[in-house]
């Protein structure tokens, strides 16, 4: 038993009530948008076999995947001079055969083949729950944190994309947070690598590309050159780095630029498609046609989305797109998918930072007693009931503490209401109710007690 | 990249989206309840440090702590001779830092302590979350599992436990589940131990008699005697083991039994008075002194409460008490709570038995539009949006595939409504509505599209 002060480990985090109002508050408008498009629930377990996670994240996520200790006894099997001689990888994959869930995308895509018989196609989840990663914690980035992703599995229709599209709308406009969307297609991507004869260098043009934004010309360039692309080359590419105006300029631009190349025209069109069906609705936030984006994952195939926020600096705060082969990786090839993820944490930040979450009145409770007694409590307890069935949050303070002190917890957890019930009280068979706002107090009648907390709250 | 069937970790589960609405109602129900009663949400790190774990649940539980392995280079400071001679635990100890959660209170206390200057007491909190041990898999005991835990921390008010004991029933009356509610008090079973001379042997005595249900008269009193109980000291006891009757009729027998135990008298005073507390609310479960209840944990100072349902063989699923020093294993002594927690996983287990889950409608998309082609979809995708707007659950079919193929799965995911709309439709700017339970089909004007669904859901 220690008395050391406790403490949590680096990079996780403890939510207080103030925290979690706000965080379920971003929670439930995405869990309910998902809902309205269709999509369903499902929860992996934390754990899942190393042998699902490992080699699926590069070989850098490898290294960031927790791994848990076998339990009993966990060097049986194991040789001593394998623990002497083995490398710190292999040790560890001898230790330990499960991890921590890394991202949602594996294990949901691991749940798709293992249920591939339960599940009607095209299948349509949604997912909310933490990931852990065991990056260096620093603003922003923690090793645990949620991950709220929407993904259609089993149909290739250009619909998904613009329907999800429409979702990251909804739940931007509902948590009244301005967004630039924006999209590109992997395909353009791979038709530009196509244009300058230099295919197998699709992703490290597409690593350089994507750092346009945070890095700038300079560094991009420097980038391709150190890649193995020549000047002749990084001239073709240059157009593409100073590409603006609306989208349609842009269409026309790309159309022209990409020439023959077939899949470079496909992924024009696919992205035509999707910007039209997205604007056969209104959309609350603009969408834009982004050439530079494209996401560090390599397993995107067509469309790439990624949305930040025009209020402030933050980086990336819900991205996606489809991925033809997700299932693959476990034996159940061909199956296409689409779908998007939302970081609930850069989210909360960001509208920390705005002030823009709204009035937490569902956080406290709405009516408090005040604890005169014994004689006193076996008055209210009942009337506390009363209440409770009406679906009114009270309680009652438990001690028999002096009255400024019960005050001064009302107030503490800002409960609106404080209900006095004393001897006078019991005498007329009422109760005196404190608008803790105003400081106003009126008597009310027991048997008037429904018909006036109908009308307050 | 395997392709072997992949699979999850021995004792862990996926949940499909029908589990996930039905575990959801059970939270649901849970959760609303705790917040009824004044109880605010917190949550915590699925890892804590393992200093904060270790030591906290006896030797068995250090056990079944799950650890996660160091990451990085988790052989630094760790000589080779170290690891060829040193136990299992403290080899464990040098390799890991980190463990996973193994229930909500420990977590609880240390976040009281971290907090403190945060928190307004007393702290009435409330928290869903899972929890994970390294336990032998087997039926309805699993290696991932949820609590639903309510304490209040900072008052030693007999009210808390009154109140606790309405919020079970609360909870099983709103899941229509009959159950009975078991009250002790540890300090009655202290008094017992006084009164045969051994307080010393206290743990042993209603760890024993706590299997009175399970194994019978025989097997405990063997255990007693193994215990170190004499024949003198067993007689003593035996009254206790079939007492039987009304509360009343068991209190005057306590009162009588008990004599002169001070402790055993105070015991009974607070059971008397948290059973005159609780019934001044009309409660739906009965309430039943049980002298033989003792609960494994070893923390209990107070109150203890235990929940069994009667409508079929499954253990505790709900369960709790008070204790006087939680938190003074972190360094803040004297600080007495009481709290409860629900089995999520049980209670499913029992509704699901019981046939008792309402019915799923909220898991289901409500409307689905049949896909008949590019232009069908340009005149459906505004209407989708409309419905989406007024909150109603709406997805389209996103291939143009047969029609048959696209009812099935309206079928398969238990969709009410169908839209249909071809060229037909358009032409007279109307949708065809299918009623997929009664097959009927109706023509609806666009401009009264709002209206027949606000009359229809």
């Amino acid at each position: 038993m220690s008395d050391n002060k406790p403490s949590i480990p680096k990079g996780t985090r403890d939510f207080t009530p103030k925290e979690m109002v706000r965080r379920n508050y971003i929670f439930r408008s995405i869990e309910n948008t998902f809902k309205l498009f269709g999509f369903q629930p499902i929860e992996t377990p934390a754990m899942e076999n190393l042998s699902t996670l490992l080699g699926k994240y590069g070989e850098e996520g490898d290294k960031l995947l927790f791994r848990v200790l076998n339990s009993g006894d966990f060097l049986s099997g194991i040789e001593k001079e394998d623990i002497l001689n083995s490398s710190l990888a292999a040790l560890s994959s001898k230790l330990c055969d499960r991890g921590l869930r890394y991202d949602l995308t594996v294990p949901f895509a691991r749940f798709v083949v293992q249920h591939r018989n339960e599940i009607t196609f095209p299948f349509r989840r949604f997912q909310i729950q933490p990931v852990w990663r065991a990056d260096r914690p620093q603003k922003g980035r923690y090793r645990e944190f949620y991950q709220c992703d929407a993904d259609v599995i089993g149909s290739d229709s250009l619909i998904n994309e613009a329907e999800l599209i429409q979702i990251i709308d909804t739940v931007f406009s509902d948590l009244n947070m301005r967004v630039l969307i924006k999209l590109n297609n992997r395909k353009i991507l791979a038709g530009i690598a196509e244009l300058i004869g230099k295919a197998d260098l699709l992703s490290k043009i597409t690593v350089a590309i994507d750092k346009l934004d945070k890095l700038g010309i300079d560094a991009v360039l420097e980038e391709l050159r150190s890649g193995g692309l020549d000047e002749r080359e990084i001239e073709i590419l240059s157009p593409l780095f100073d590409l603006k105006g609306e989208n349609s300029e842009k269409i026309i631009f790309l159309r022209k630029y990409l020439g023959k190349s077939e899949i470079g025209q496909k992924g024009l069109d696919e992205l035509v498609e999707v910007l039209r069906l997205a604007s056969l609705t209104r959309l609350n936030c603009p969408l834009e046609l982004d050439i530079t984006l494209a996401r560090g994952l390599n397993y995107y195939t067509g469309a790439i989305i990624e949305v930040k926020t025009s209020e402030m600096d933050m980086g990336s705060i819900c991205g996606g797109g489809r991925y033809d082969d997700l299932t693959g990786i476990f034996g159940m090839p061909g199956v296409s998918g689409v779908g998007i993820s939302f970081g609930a944490d850069r989210i909360y930040d960001v509208l920390l930072h705005l002030n823009r979450f709204p009035l937490e009145a569902e956080l406290n409770t709405k009516v408090m007693f005040v604890n005169f007694g014994s004689k006193e409590i076996d008055y209210v307890i009942p009337v506390i009931a009363v209440l409770r069935s009406l679906g009114i949050s009270a309680e009652i303070y438990p001690e028999t503490a002096k009255m400024k002190k019960q005050l001064s917890y009302a107030d503490a957890k800002n409960i609106p209401f404080v209900i006095l019930a004393g001897e006078e009280e019991i005498k007329t068979q009422t109760l005196t109710l404190k608008n803790m706002k105003t400081g106003g107090q009126e008597r009310i009648e027991l048997g008037n007690l429904t018909e006036r907390f109908n009308k307050l709250l």
